[in-house]
């Protein structure tokens, strides 16, 4: 009687893997590790709605207000919300309540898509700025404290700045210092930290964006903490932002009927990591020690070393395997779930819901695809991908129209080494490093095209522009 | 360790409450009933993201895919969409498919909230039919085809008209003759069937918007089926809608993590259905007409007759209490939980998921609290209920901005006496029947302030007014 998508996690949970990726209870295994579960299992039986004893996301004055205030306490802000529709509504709403149709907002060209559709939504400009990449890798790093000086400097209508910090590597920005400049040309300081809801549990993480003085930050309080998929929270404090504003943009953009399962993972995970969440990270990091030094010494096996130790990015350029080969290699022998390839290596999300064993199992299965690989006599050879990376495209971006105008305006199909002088109506991030080379609403220019030329995989390719 | 959510959640199970609100479960029960259950013991460990075998559900191909043709073939569309952000984000992405900033379409004046937030997100001016009233009871009934003809004479460049039908009370309108005639205009029947997702279940059922030949349908299949709270569907059909526009924009208004449990719920909710849907239907209909009955023959009470029989209003007048009385008493004393009151009366959404046992605790809860209120003499009596409702503002609105701008303005508080000739910032909906005599962007009249005299609860109150 299954439905084909239940018969597909069904099967997925009987292979028993290894979960390297979102979400951060690590296939269930949080709810059920400790000695009093915090999900039990009758938990979907919770699913309900406003009732009276159950309050009401959009107007919390009872549980969820309770709730959302030990969130709040819990994370270091002074107003929590609870997301149903994951950091993306927090996205949004963050920055409708700081810009209004025309504004401004300078941003990191490497943003989560989100950002790009908030802007859409609001009718405001995305100002970029663009983020170093490592040119050995393909990493994307962050921006310093300079670059967003000269961005509010060449943009001075934008009111506020939005930043991606930690990003997908585990790199941070300078947030503390950025914080302070930008609050002292009395502008405001958002901060999507998606990937960084964990960085309050142990001082050997990156400081929190919070307490680095942020004014409103998003977290996937799913994505590292134990929370089910799609649940988040918004974190808010000081006189900054428009609080009425901010609330009736986040009922905006949530839905009327918000599911108490989503709301109860964000409640239980606050109760969980107020009682085991600085242990659990402790043997978190201790294992994250040890894997890396057995890691380090495989030797051809680069380990990238990113501000957050959680991030594992296995540079696997010197084993003639690209990073796609190893994720499917990993997921089709071994039952290890990575959470990103890209062609130079693997990515790991590591969470609190990780034991010893999944670190062993990830070392002793690299190890052992190296030993037979290398009697294999490499079926899969890497070409070039340094090189690919060390070129990067940074002509300044001529921006046309505005996103919603872009989004809104007829399009039609060419070839894109016809298309200098129109504008995208589509985006184009070759991939290391990923980064947007144009985005809708954007001129085509030559430069450009001559660029996009040394990449083989524009030979051909047709781009949507305006007509 | 519990959190004061998870607490709350916890004491309501315990109560064993009989649900006569959404979700369509009922307490987890439609889980639980069957010799298969389709959400076993260990449903939270099946929250994942998307990995090799879960395919993607904002460009489904795999599974997801497969699902979706599925709950298509069951439901009567072309093209089902999996929603996980409620059926909110349906409407949204169902208006941004069909209109553009400055368009103008036509709904319903009781239309939900989220259409009126959608014509604000698209930069939409809703153009406003009046549905019909039930004077003796408050009841919204409806639109008959003549008014959403005359509405599209009225109102030539809207391209689409958004109908809710059934709406909270059950009532329905004739949505095969309106699409009919709005198509023969070359226009779009968008409908909000958010109550009405199990009426495909049953030929005594009235005609779903597919059938009857709507183009787009949203449905809150958490409703009144057995989906996770927030799990919802949008149906297409035809060749009238932008499939790519439509896509495009519910990428925008959903998380890009979307929920695999709210996901699973509606691919285990097709796969129940197609089991087992019409069974527990034909006793559903059995039940409640057996209900109906026992109901009717208490003297005082009026029990409503609806297009959609599984929607129970009760009108509770004659009994001396009003219906949030009725509600309380039957929720603290009974455990008996009521999806909603109002001054008159008290309503009912039952599903497939309740049973015998559930409709008889309600008439002997009804029946004993009716007899020790005989002998209590009335405490709480209801005044003039009958009289309220049969007033009804019917001046043509005046709207001087649009959602958009009027959401955008500087606001200020003053008297609502002295606010002739200023435009709302704010929405009054006395209740009942709960219509919107005013919306933000409309001028507030002179008539209308005459006429809000007439209603008690407006004595003294400031309204919010654009600057």
């Amino acid at each position: 009687m299954k439905g084909p998508l239940s018969e597909a996690l069904i099967k997925l949970q009987q292979k028993n893997t290894v979960s390297f990726h979102t979400p951060g209870h690590k296939n269930g295994r949080l709810f059920h590790l400790l000695s009093e579960p915090w999900l039990p299992e009758s938990f979907p039986d919770w699913d309900t709605t406003e009732i009276p004893g159950t309050d009401y996301l959009h107007e919390p004055k009872g549980v969820i207000w309770e709730s959302q205030e030990k969130a709040a306490d819990f994370f270091g802000a002074e107003e929590s919300f609870f997301l149903v529709n994951g950091s993306t509504c927090g996205i949004y709403s963050m920055i409708m309540a700081v810009a209004k149709p025309g504004d401004e907002l300078i941003v990191q060209r490497n943003s989560h898509q989100s950002i790009y559709n908030g802007c859409f939504l609001a009718d405001v400009t995305p100002r970029y700025m663009m983020p170093q990449v490592d040119e050995n890798t393909g990493m994307i790093l962050g921006v310093t404290e300079q670059e967003v000086r000269e961005a509010l400097e060449r943009w001075p209508k934008a009111q506020a700045v939005l930043l991606t910090s930690p990003n997908y590597y585990g790199f941070t920005v300078d947030v503390t210092a950025i914080a302070a400049m930008v609050h002292r040309q009395g502008k405001k300081l958002l901060v999507d930290e998606a990937h960084g809801s964990h960085l309050v549990l142990d001082p050997r993480l990156p400081t929190s964006a919070l307490k680095a003085g942020a004014d409103l930050v998003v977290q996937s309080t799913h994505k590292t903490l134990p929370a089910l998929t799609q649940a988040s929270m918004l974190h808010l404090q000081g006189k900054r932002i428009d609080r009425p504003r901010l609330k009736q943009m986040l009922r905006i953009h949530q839905s009327s009927s918000p599911s108490y399962i989503l709301m109860a993972s964000l409640d239980a995970t606050v109760a969980l990591l107020e009682k085991h969440g600085k242990t659990l990270m402790d043997q978190l990091l201790e294992n994250l020690t040890s894997v890396r030094s057995n890691l380090e010494n495989i030797s051809c096996l680069e380990v990238a070393k990113p501000d957050d130790p959680t991030r594992l990015w296995l540079n696997m350029h010197g084993t003639g395997l690209s990073g796609y080969e190893w994720n499917n290699r990993l997921a089709e022998e071994y039952q290890i779930m990575m959470e990103m390839a890209d062609p130079m290596g693997i990515l790991a999300v590591t969470s609190i819901g990780n034991e010893k064993e999944d670190f062993d199992r990830l070392v002793s299965s690299v190890m052992a695809t190296i030993e037979r690989q290398s009697k294999n006599n490499a079926d899969y050879p890497v070409e070039n991908l340094g090189s690919q990376v060390k070129t990067s495209y940074t002509e300044p971006v001529i921006q046309r129209l505005t996103p919603r105008q872009a989004m809104q305006a007829e399009v039609e199909e060419i070839q894109l080494e016809k298309a200098a002088g129109r504008i995208s109506a589509e985006m184009l991030a070759p991939y290391p490093p990923g980064i947007p080379v144009i985005m809708p609403g954007e001129e085509v220019t030559q430069p450009l095209l001559d660029w996009l030329k040394t990449r083989k995989e524009f030979t051909g390719k047709r781009i949507k522009v305006i007509k």
